[in-house]
């Protein structure tokens, strides 16, 4: 289905990093030349550690501690530059970009991560690919303010950069996810988000696919499609539906706010899903962040994450969907991990999932 | 070993809540009557429900949201109060003093949580134990300033709460934790950590369990005790270490500052520790806490957590440490749990262990 993508405009950055322009209908991207004195990349930016305690990788890039933090807005790095020097976008306009990021978690291809025998400290290169998507070249912007073709060309742009994440040698799961707001440590105002290619499952995502292979052993059926039929059928944690996407909160919601976005019909991925559900996609996605944007005085800070699998035997059971959470409890309160979260992963929610989907299905 | 535990002097709070007081030698608790009006307490505090797609309860305590948020200096709840009206801790003074929380997240006796068959969602009633515990009468002391027989008393008190709760039937796992510091967000500043007796095994214990299991079957000893050996035998991360204890940055550690304290002898909890091994975690504990307090200008704001096991065929391979952890990733920069931690788990350090683990070895 590749060949449904629309074909960005592509460029390089002065330190050879990949950069994509993604335009609406119409709109030419006239990318300059960037002019930025900018140092050499380093090839091993990071290093990957295995916890033998929990079977987990560890992401160890120490060269990060310095990356930007909190910028003046008019030395926005996001925003436009279009004389070359001043931006990572060397350009008098975009409507949507994606470029490699600068101070990179993983880069570099290379194969997927594993654990050799023998029972030693275990590190890996940390190959894989971390990249920046500028949702729109308005700072003051958000997603929840674009408009609706806007945001179909941001979900293009993520169907396109899985599609091309995923044939990276070494990379095991594409991650394409949003943070929104200075009280969850964002340290750049403009409306962007992050596309991660990991060289290993992430533990939520192996855990996931662990639980699917078990259910569909002793039940015979793919256990997110009968979550999802679960919940249509109760009824009491839906937040919005339209004939080919349905957003909910889970029956055992774990944040303050959490919303998930499942289509109606099996795929495991963004670039499974045809026109007319990449278009109801981007529908009630912004129907969702709009409520999100209305329960306070302010915007909700939240965390979008699309969990996306790859049609391989170990993720065949992976079911595309969205998790939407915010650590907003309250006008005033934020939910802070502590340490049975933190160190336990035992989570205490505050609110019941009944009641947080009540308010948001009224806030139409 | 029961017998060894200090008795503490028990009493009861105005709602029949349990008070029990850990005194220095020569102290002689004298509590007052708790004289406050306070309501009923509800049974049915929480629910826990199971999340099938991650295999995890989540403990949904709605009545939490409620609960005492920063209240003023004079109106603090773990002060002690001499008239009995304004106080949890009902008594002139006191050196340490556990009890009841007023807002639990799990509250009265029952069975473990178990998962029925079929396919349906899955609640619980949310049994179990939440308990406060105050290390100081001081408001504005903290752990790490309490002189060494005072911390001693402290860990003679979470000894005996985990013999105590341990035979709480349902209760599967006894979890001793501090949280301090209002960066992450604890609302009452007078130092105290909590106590709780969860009806499951948390999901990072359950997965620690697992990793052991799988380790005893293909090398044949205890994971805990080899990672020990390896870190001793590597020394880069070492911190600190006496005759019975050792205290290092684990080899992938995940927040900015990570400590592991571990004793040197293979034992699941505090009940198995000897006199001897009592009195050097206590020591080697404070010490640690002292070098934290000395890495920036402020406190360090921090979470330890008690990693202890039951002597049960399900927890045998279980190790007794504790684990520390920090969001302080500079003197005026926190660690936010973005997307890739929340949403994933796939932990990203910004530090190296080594480098964390040198400069900590170095505040002596």
């Amino acid at each position: 289905m590749f060949d449904i993508v629309t074909a960005p405009t592509r460029a390089k950055l002065a330190d050879g990093r990949d950069l994509l322009f993604f335009a609406l209908p119409g709109h030419d991207p006239a990318p300059v030349a960037d002019r930025r004195p900018l140092p050499e990349r380093d090839p091993d930016q990071s290093e990957l550690r295995f916890d033998r305690s929990t079977g987990q990788w560890v992401i160890v890039a120490a060269r990060r501690q310095d990356r930007t933090y909190k910028p003046p807005t008019d030395q926005c790095p996001l925003c436009p530059g279009p004389t070359g020097l001043t931006s990572e976008v060397p350009a008098p306009d975009y409507d949507v970009v994606v470029f490699e990021n600068r101070f990179p978690s993983l880069a570099g291809a290379g194969r997927p991560a594993v654990v050799p025998d023998g029972d030693g400290f275990v590190s890996a290169p940390g190959h894989g690919r971390t990249e920046v998507i500028c949702f729109s070249s308005d700072h003051t912007g958000s997603f929840a303010e674009l408009r609706p073709a806007h945001a179909r060309l941001v979900v293009e742009a993520w169907r396109h950069r899985t599609a091309d994440l995923m044939g990276v040698p070494g990379v095991e799961q594409v991650f394409c996810f949003e943070n929104r707001g200075e009280e969850i440590g964002v340290t750049l105002a403009h409306p962007h988000g992050q596309i991660y290619g990991y060289p290993y499952l992430t533990p939520r995502t192996a855990a996931m696919l662990g639980q699917a292979r078990e259910h569909r052993i002793h039940y015979g059926d793919n256990l997110f499609a009968m979550l999802l039929a679960r919940e249509i059928d109760d009824g009491s944690r839906i937040v919005a539906r339209n004939e080919l996407f349905t957003a909910f909160v889970p029956f055992a919601a774990r944040w303050p706010v959490e919303v998930h976005i499942y289509p109606n019909r099996f795929v495991r991925n963004l670039i499974e899903l045809d026109d007319d559900e990449l278009d109801a996609f981007a529908r009630l996605y912004l129907d969702v962040l709009g409520r999100f944007d209305r329960m306070y005085s302010g915007p909700l800070p939240y965390i979008s994450a699309l969990h996306q699998f790859a049609d391989t035997e170990a993720q065949a059971e992976g079911y595309f969907h969205v998790e939407l959470m915010s650590i907003r409890r309250g006008a005033t309160k934020l939910k802070y991990l502590a340490a049975s979260e933190s160190a336990m992963d035992a989570f205490i929610s505050d609110v019941t999932p009944e009641s947080v989907a009540q308010r948001l299905a009224a806030l139409a």
